[in-house]
């Protein structure tokens, strides 16, 4: 979402350090929370010097913000061709995502920006917007191709699939899950939830949401 | 669950120590994490000395569950004979939840117990197992009613419900709803989510899940 070439700000890139950096930024924030991360704290962690870090990133935020989305659980833009394949692959996609530490880091930062509204509701708006532009998109995609009728659900679909990812990972008292069990998760997943919105349009077709 | 008698020790009861210290609890674990939080950080937040504090709580693991157990955001068990409005019930309960303080430290706590799952793993275990058993028993009711047929995904349909609640809080870019705006919603996406069910029942008699 970001210009590479404006956040670098025209210093040659070191990709070498800003791996170490990014690694070294999701492990004090999954260690800690927003109080306990100073870029300091990331520079002992990565063995980089002050002064390399405050030439490249200005402010904790800054440095958050680009790891994260360095470190994504969504890196790829998802376009198999069908709405449930889309889906199926974006759930897959969260529910490895949600069990990394940069899965966890991304939602330590949503729940402290509730704590912390006024130092993190910026930074996390702009971190979900990219995220829901790129889910939305499924959807919409689906909607042009006539999979889906016009005056869908959008949020309500993805709120259903993608919270019940969440839920899965988070609550479920189950050990986490092998890559086929995932698979048939996304899938009996997905079906229920397409079924549902496809079904409401069938049982009250006048229904705008 | 736990049974109170056991857990006070024989002591008498001081209402409003515990009141002072539960509420401490949630305040100090909202702002730090696992690590950040001790006994003695609670005792200073509540001004209640050491020796009060560790007659009653041995471990930070037992003040934390019983804290977490009576700031629960899910106090009362739901049973308003329709599954339809139980949902509803619960979703609403959910969101209204999650947005209090009590609510983040609970999902504070998930998150940290997957940094560190030999410090919380049995500690969420119990207090997961409890808020499943009681939504869990919301939808077998309605097996029995014959509200849904008996093989249903109670799991699936829960993760659903409960999931996209979670998500609605947590990452939707719209300010928190009011108490008419999560009403609609809840209604919405219960409805949503039992036609995801039945309708799978529908299309697919024979599937058990």
């Amino acid at each position: 979402m970001t210009e590479p070439t404006v956040r670098r700000r025209g210093r040659p890139r070191d990709a070498d350090l800003e791996d170490r950096v990014y690694d070294a930024v999701i492990e004090v924030y999954s260690e800690t929370s927003w109080r306990g991360f100073t870029i300091d704290a990331v520079g002992r962690r990565a063995r980089v010097g002050r002064a390399a870090l405050y030439r490249r990133w200005a402010t904790k935020d800054e440095l958050l913000v680009q790891a994260l989305e360095a470190r994504s659980p969504l890196p790829v833009p998802i376009d198999t061709g069908s709405l449930r394949s889309d889906l199926v692959e974006l759930v897959t996609q969260l529910l490895r995502g949600y069990r990394t530490t940069p899965g966890l880091v991304s939602l330590r930062v949503a729940l402290d920006a509730r704590v912390h509204p006024d130092l993190l509701a910026n930074l996390t708006t702009t971190l979900n917007r990219s995220r829901l532009v790129a889910a939305r998109t499924i959807v919409l995609r689906a909607v042009e191709r006539g999979e889906l009728p016009p005056a869908v659900s959008v949020t309500l679909l993805l709120e259903m699939v993608t919270g019940a990812a969440l839920s899965h990972v988070l609550f479920s008292l189950a050990d986490p899950g092998s890559a086929a069990d995932d698979d048939a998760y996304a899938r009996t997943l997905v079906d229920a939830a397409i079924r549902a919105l496809v079904a409401e349009r069938e049982h009250d077709p006048g229904a705008v949401t």
